[in-house]
């Protein structure tokens, strides 16, 4: 057992953009596992757009990521030492650990630690698709925007985490599944690989050059029909464009607004369009649904057991390296789930 | 029987605001009813701010309002001919006859016309609140908002033949009830007469030197834990300073947006909030909802009659004086529901 536990601090909050300047690799002495208490080795953290939000001060859904802490975030990895009675060294446990190579778990705690299979779903995929990420697409898709066969489902970052989930769920609901995505790389590997039906390239029309009128054509060319849902993780232009296309009684499950994270304006330019197409918009935070939590991960455990559920990992490697490649995924660097593997 | 019955067309498509010349006067000899069509003489015109948006030739819920022909609009008159076993000469009568004097009506055609009791309800009240008007507010604070006790509604135009059922409403609901109008004698009305628990000016806040910010300042004063349903019949900067407001998972009927009806630009400063706070919002239109008329009228038609819903008109005289009314009603002159009398 290594005697040093890494960590990455918040050591001081953004203005406007994110930096490495915010955080700090600090290394504790690791600790022993107290009654009740379970040590877990950090195999893979994960990184995810929502990180960034906590770091700011600011009237938001979720307690600000405290200054000087271990940022918070959840966690694979597999128990070394037990004092629970429900685990033993060997276990792969799924977990809210944190930007930290170890952690002392409370196992008591309803949702602190919980015990996965990984005979047929990999370790890390119960941080992507049959974790937070996939669960998040499953409640906005199904519950928000509530598919029905035939219809139009458009997704922003499509080949994100959560976005190739929405997608490929959408295609087995009988949807057309648009995704826009930032490159032509990732939207190739969203039509070729995840089996959307289209893919639109923002960054071919979002440019400091471009005109938001040509990636709205785009987008109309890609949804002949119209779109009768849509699951927003942009925001900005890029939802601009998706409301100027929806059908009436159009349903949008908002999920994340990352072009707006470092503090910039995001106007919603027509709003009238809620209105004049009778749209109904819903914010939403998955952790504030642990109903369907079990009905969701069996769903998405099985597709990714079987084969028929896709997905992609960008994988950092080393604590060290988790503020950059965070920072990395806030700009759309990473390609799929970001990933840091610690082991 | 008039020979002759005076009309108001629609000649033209207003180019940003509307004005008078869009519309003209025209006389047309007064036919006679049919088999099963009923002559109707028309005592109230009603105007009504979604028919600002069916003189343009533009994307929008409705068919565009058609040149050369007769303004749509409710009506509510007295029989004077008919050819229809279910009606005779003296029915009061409810319809959607247009801008004209008389209307010929395909009375079996469904919706087209309904007999109304006037003995505890006087016939204008059903172009207002025990009408489309009423139902709307019943529709959207009821099916939309879903107040519970103790919640603070927020609703705009809250003067309005709209909005001040929405506040009345919402006052039986258990819940505080705040308005937002235009000048400080509608919202003297809005609090004193109609029972609001406040009302904020915006005219004081948004004039051609006001700040967004002061009116943000205002409305926290009048709601100091919040808001949880929104009414919006504006848009603009009343509904920014609504949505920075929002409780967690508030919800927001979208009604109506006027200030953006001659077609300026209205975006929506802050839609991050719509996640941060988890909202859902949610456009309608209450022709659209015809299942829920009978509910809401019983209760409508009831709290009139006992004199607990109250409500004020704005009445104009002339079939001729039409147009001006209208287009006052888009600037907000008029106080309460606005009508024309035409007997």
């Amino acid at each position: 057992m290594a005697e040093i536990n890494r960590q990455i601090h918040l050591v001081s909050r953004p203005t406007g953009e994110a930096s490495t300047d915010n955080f700090r690799l600090i290394e504790k002495p690791l600790g022993t596992p107290g009654e009740g208490q379970v040590l877990v080795r950090h195999h893979f953290l994960s990184l995810d757009p929502y990180m960034r939000g906590r770091m700011n001060d600011a009237k938001s859904y979720a307690q600000p990521q405290p200054l000087d802490k271990v940022m918070q975030g959840g966690t694979v990895g597999v128990v070394v030492a037990s004092k629970h009675p429900d685990y033993k060294a060997g276990d792969n446990v799924v977990g809210f650990g944190g930007w930290q190579e170890y952690s002392i778990v409370d196992a008591g705690i309803p949702g602190s630690l919980r015990k996965v299979d990984t005979s047929k779903v990999p370790l890390s995929a119960y941080l992507g698709p049959v974790g937070m990420p996939g669960v998040t697409a499953w409640y906005g898709l199904m519950k928000i925007c509530q598919p029905k066969p035939g219809q139009t489902i458009v997704v922003s970052a499509a080949s994100g985490a959560v976005g190739s989930v929405v997608g490929q769920l959408a295609k087995t609901r009988g949807c057309r599944a648009v995704g826009i995505a930032g490159g032509a790389d990732k939207c190739a590997y969203v039509t070729r690989d995840l089996g959307f039906d289209a893919c639109v390239d923002y960054k071919a029309y979002m440019g400091k050059s471009g005109d938001p009128k040509s990636l709205y054509q785009a987008l109309k060319e890609a949804t002949p029909d119209g779109v009768d849902g849509c699951f927003e993780n942009v925001g900005g232009p890029v939802l601009d464009a998706t409301l100027a296309r929806m059908n009436a009684f159009g349903r949008i499950a908002l999920c994340g607004m990352i072009s707006g994270y470092d503090g910039q304006p995001i106007p919603l330019q027509q709003p009238q369009l809620m209105l004049v197409s009778r749209l109904t918009i819903e914010g939403f935070i998955v952790s504030e649904h642990m109903e369907v939590w079990p009905e969701a991960l069996k769903e998405l455990g099985m597709l990714v057991a079987t084969g028929k559920l896709k997905y992609r990992e960008s994988v950092a490697q080393g604590i060290a390296s988790a503020p950059e490649a965070f920072l990395g995924l806030l700009k759309g660097k990473n390609f799929g789930k970001q990933l840091v593997k610690l082991v």
